[in-house]
């Protein structure tokens, strides 16, 4: 059982910032995430895009802004459920609550947020009929770690950056890469779409266009893949096939948890500290709505700051908890480090 | 007379930053400010302190925090009216507000959002009888330009790191300073310290302590100081008297304003907009107060933002308003440039 202050459903910009204003509280915080690593849909979506409105970074790559926050809140020695879903939340009768995730992790603390934007990021699927048969057995949706692949014949579906970049990284990985597309257009970077072609013409990417895969086939895990262009059908050998079209976030289990929930969002009372119907349980982010609020990164550092000084005061009752100004105090890392101004001194000119 | 969409009083991290958010809406800022630059006490008081708490800096100086937001609104042009003193403020017929600054320039605006921090920065005066007779006549207690000291004899005092950095820059512009302090500990930068002492063993910088100024005198204009050290009292000549013994803020004419107050901050309805109790005047940032405040640059952000939003339904009714993501759509500056995301290209590979 995993143990921590405050439980994070959802590792994107709100959750990690959430992290370091624990911290300068002295509350230890664990992040759950769906994804395989932190910062959510910047990470896993749009690493590359510039961000115009994240305050006083004039334009900041998505990918960046999620290792800015990485480092910030570092010191604070996070933990992480990385590619589990949280499922089901369990009430203690001390309040405190247990969460547990798609795989089992077991997760207990006093205070959930939830951070989790627009919700839990599920691949679409293409719709072959015995494809979730081989999920696990050959059939991924979400390149977790690319040495997995290490001298395998891998087919890659899809159109757009992910099945580009997968391909290009994977040329160099795999024995076999296939790249299959519906079309003979490939949506993406222009630095992306050249660099296939010129695989492609080095011989190091099958490409396969326009086609489709239709049928999936294998004793126990996946061995081919039905492949159909124009009026031709054939099979194609595989130890892999990964569908990349694109992740749609969905709420999720989250939204069984007995929250009240408007327009695929949470409801909070946002006059005091966002925390949900149900206390102890707070939705900060994209994922909560309140009256004027904007989904936007900056309107979730506040939310996140706000929730963390409300979670003080359940976890301490009573304690009378005083503001401190980073620039005054300085941050003392849970991992022993110290940041401070440097110290004015006192001394005699003569 | 000034005119403008948002009359923003406070040129802080806070003030600047509407500027950005008003600006992604079309709506136009101008901002009023006591202190003579932009930045408010991030630049006043403490340009060189480093701040650890905004988000996915890690740590970042208050100076440069300045000089970032500058960057990031400057394509929206904001107007500024600086050394001046939010004074008056006149409700007209059609719902619009004039104010007036102390030395009486006129700002007409729809929508006033007040940003002013802790208050204006009012110098602390030492207690010297007819100090005030020579205010604008010699004696100054903020350095706005070095320049007007230009081949004067300068008296400053005090012994904080303002006294002691004005009297190294001004060392190479004015044609004598002196440095009076009533100990001979001065508490500043380490650098700053020493710099002194090297200037002022080079005959560059008159140091006199522990001495205090007791009197000024001068025909219309100050011509002369009177200094008591230990129990000698002398007269020092000089063109000017500075005394730097640090800015306290003060609301100010504001608290004049018919505003609800508590505990000299500006009660605002943060369930929504953070409007204050007179429609079309908003408070963000440190000089607000609702249930759960933090005085935290984070949160004045956040509350920028969502005032902008408000702002813009007052200024444009009935118009819908439909967020749009700068990652997506872009920003477009007033000043007629552009910042985009690289646009995906849709090519063929053969």
């Amino acid at each position: 059982m995993i143990k921590t202050d405050i439980l994070i459903i959802g590792a994107g910009p709100t959750g990690l910032f959430a992290v370091f204003e624990a911290g300068l509280l002295k509350l230890k915080c664990h992040l759950i995430d769906a994804l395989p690593q932190p910062g959510g849909q910047c990470s896993e979506i749009y690493p590359k895009k510039p961000i115009y409105d994240i305050p006083a970074y004039p334009e900041i790559l998505a990918g960046d802004l999620t290792h800015k926050l990485m480092e910030q809140c570092k010191q604070f020695e996070p933990g992480f459920t990385l590619g589990e879903r949280a499922e089901t939340i369990d009430k203690q009768d001390d309040g405190s609550f247990i969460v547990t995730t798609n795989k089992g992790t077991k997760h207990h603390a006093p205070i959930v947020a939830i951070a989790g934007g627009l919700g839990s990021f599920e691949p679409r699927k293409p719709k072959i009929d015995n494809l979730s048969d081989y999920e696990d057995k050959g059939v991924e949706y979400i390149i977790k770690e690319p040495e997995f692949y290490r001298d395998k014949k891998v087919v890659i579906a899809g159109g757009g950056d992910s099945a580009l970049d997968w391909s290009i990284y994977l040329s160099d990985v795999a024995s076999e890469v296939t790249l299959i597309h519906r079309r003979n257009e490939f949506r993406g970077h222009l630095d992306s779409v050249e660099k296939v072609q010129e695989l492609k013409n080095a011989g190091k990417i099958n490409l396969i266009t326009p086609a489709e895969v239709i049928g999936v086939e294998g004793d126990n895990k996946i061995e081919a893949v039905t492949v159909k262009q124009g009026a031709k059908t054939f099979t194609k050998a595989c130890d892999h096939f990964v569908p990349l079209f694109g992740l749609s976030p969905k709420l999720g289990p989250i939204a069984n948890w007995g929250l009240e929930i408007e327009k695929n969002a949470i409801k909070v009372n946002n006059a005091l500290d966002y925390q949900t119907n149900i206390p102890g349980i707070y939705a900060i982010g994209d994922v909560n709505t309140y009256p004027g609020k904007l989904k936007l990164i900056l309107c979730g550092f506040h939310e996140a700051t706000l929730m963390c000084q409300s979670a003080y005061q359940i976890i301490n009752p009573g304690k009378r908890f005083v503001l401190k100004y980073t620039t005054v105090s300085g941050v003392d890392g849970f991992d022993g480090t110290r940041k401070e101004a440097p110290k004015a001194v006192v001394k005699a000119i003569d």
